[in-house]
């Protein structure tokens, strides 16, 4: 499969992370990637599609903000990376604020995804690796996979988290769009659920966003993927959570990826876009799910049955050893 | 002046809060108390009113997440206090949420205001103080002050925030209404703006607020404040802000307050609350107002003269050394 990756991805490198009430090493570290590119092969660059397909989906002030933070922060002579510690509860209004603090408040929904010297680099050449995977798609591939870094599936149009700062799927499907498909599904395979793509699409009856990911109610991002979420206005409907409780293992997890499928079926999509995290493996640091390295292959293959273009974009993964094995078995069950 | 504390209150004991991206000692102390409580005398410990009075601004969801949270937090395994890392930017409803972490999310707007163990006791027992302080005015006294802390205007009906779990301001104007008072005016002049005071009172017609406060496009809360939050519906009208810049002096301050006066005058209030921050101090470490402890005596006496009974409750101010002349200089005004 054409496999999409631009070593520049590299440079997003914050040393912590806010979890659970102390900082600690950065999960969504640079060696998550180099254990899944020595174990595919074939990689190839992306080409530079420029900052246009990005803005189909992010507005200005947000990705000005983005590609600015970083240098803000230092500038106000803080140490580390930038993340906020306040946020506006009341709802969000087109404030123009003068602090980094009060725009990472402002633009982020958690304490979780700071903002290092090289984020806007690597999200922004890990967009590009998802627009390549769809072109490679729209070119008459059956299937290509964007191995994005950072992942992009918690990032809304105007806000980061959750260690996501452009939302790569929905700029993939946002390329497919313009590039003539009528009705693009999204399937999210992740562990946690895609918010920021939800929202993004959520009052979009041309897109369907089906996810299959650990129940909200114990799992991040908590405040988004309940079963009552199904889309608004001309979205309605086209939104389908399918959360699953902490320890599913592989048969309950089918039994919702089909009914998830069955959904994508009926809709009659020209394209299909994957959001697919390896953190639903029973080994991974920070999830709970059961699915082991030989599940991948099978569950990809009901995905593949939908014989729908697909382009696959990368999303978490946490148990870095095994992360190479996990994309390849899933990648697997397209060929 | 009768004067309303709690030796509970000094039970709430944070170690460290986030602030600027770093955990830094918690600057909102017991240490702050004792200054002011070794400048102050005659001091009254409060009767125990109970939790009704509490119950006329704060949610009983609230409560009991504000009770447990520790507990909770100790239970999930977790160092030092429980401070959350995940808020809902998509606004909130009332979930269902089984994880300490989601509901410190849900019921908190930032991550600066860790939940100890104490920290019920001493809330608790601020309130009490502030519902003392107005029974007092009730009774007769021309104005009376509780010695809260923590403090409360920057906590809603239902989220914590800015050191506040408990609005003691809002307690004392629900107390004077449950007691006959038709119309409560609320002046605050802490530095910050009173965010949470505001956000409780927002849709009121009969509670006119009136914050003096740095302008939050660069301080803390950010996204509450601005000049064109006016209120809504029956409150529209009813709530006047008048930001000011970093650096403002005695002189454009009173031209605010002055300002702010007229208003509360025209209202026709029956009961005034005052919450106070001495924050505006020159000397405070994490504000930037010029205000002098001499200052605060003729902006007391301008608040007086409005000739209006006077609960005046404690919010912040952190100059710890200074705090006890600073409230007393105050106080005198009042005299």
């Amino acid at each position: 499969m054409r496999t999409f990756f631009d070593p520049r991805q590299h440079d997003h490198a914050p040393a912590v992370e806010l979890h659970n009430g102390a900082y600690v090493p950065h999960a969504e570290h640079r060696g998550r990637m180099e254990n899944v590119l020595a174990t595919l092969q074939q990689i190839e660059a992306p080409a530079d599609a420029g900052i246009e397909p990005i803005r189909r989906v992010h507005g200005d002030d947000y990705l000005a903000f983005l590609q600015t933070a970083h240098q803000r922060w230092v500038e106000a002579g803080r140490i580390g990376d930038a993340h906020g510690y306040a946020w506006p509860v009341v709802g969000r209004r087109p404030l123009k604020l003068n602090r980094i603090d009060a725009d990472l408040g402002q633009f982020s929904f958690d304490a979780s995804s700071p903002i290092a010297a090289g984020t806007w680099s690597s999200s922004y050449w890990g967009a590009q690796s998802a627009i390549a995977a769809t072109q490679a798609v729209l070119d008459g591939e059956r299937a290509a996979f964007a191995l994005c870094r950072p992942p992009g599936h918690h990032c809304g149009a105007d806000y980061l988290g959750g260690y996501c700062f452009l939302n790569n799927a929905a700029i993939a499907v946002e390329a497919a769009i313009a590039a003539g498909k009528r009705r693009v599904a999204i399937l999210d395979v992740d562990y946690h659920h895609g918010n920021g793509t939800q929202d993004i699409f959520y009052e979009r009856g041309d897109v369907l966003f089906v996810s299959v990911h650990a129940d909200p109610v114990t799992d991040y991002p908590f405040f988004w993927g309940h079963a009552d979420e199904r889309g608004e206005g001309a979205g309605e409907g086209a939104t389908l959570n399918l959360p699953l409780p902490r320890g599913t293992g592989l048969e309950a997890y089918r039994a919702a990826l089909d009914t998830g499928l069955q959904a994508i079926g009926d809709f009659g999509a020209d394209l299909l876009c994957v959001s697919f995290g390896a953190d639903t493996f029973a080994g991974d640091p920070i999830s709970q799910f059961a699915l082991q390295t030989a599940d991948y292959t099978p569950i990809a293959r009901s995905i593949a049955q939908l014989d729908l273009p697909t382009a696959i974009v990368m999303e978490g993964g946490y148990a870095v050893d095994a992360l190479g094995a996990n994309v390849a078995a899933f990648l697997a069950g397209f060929e």
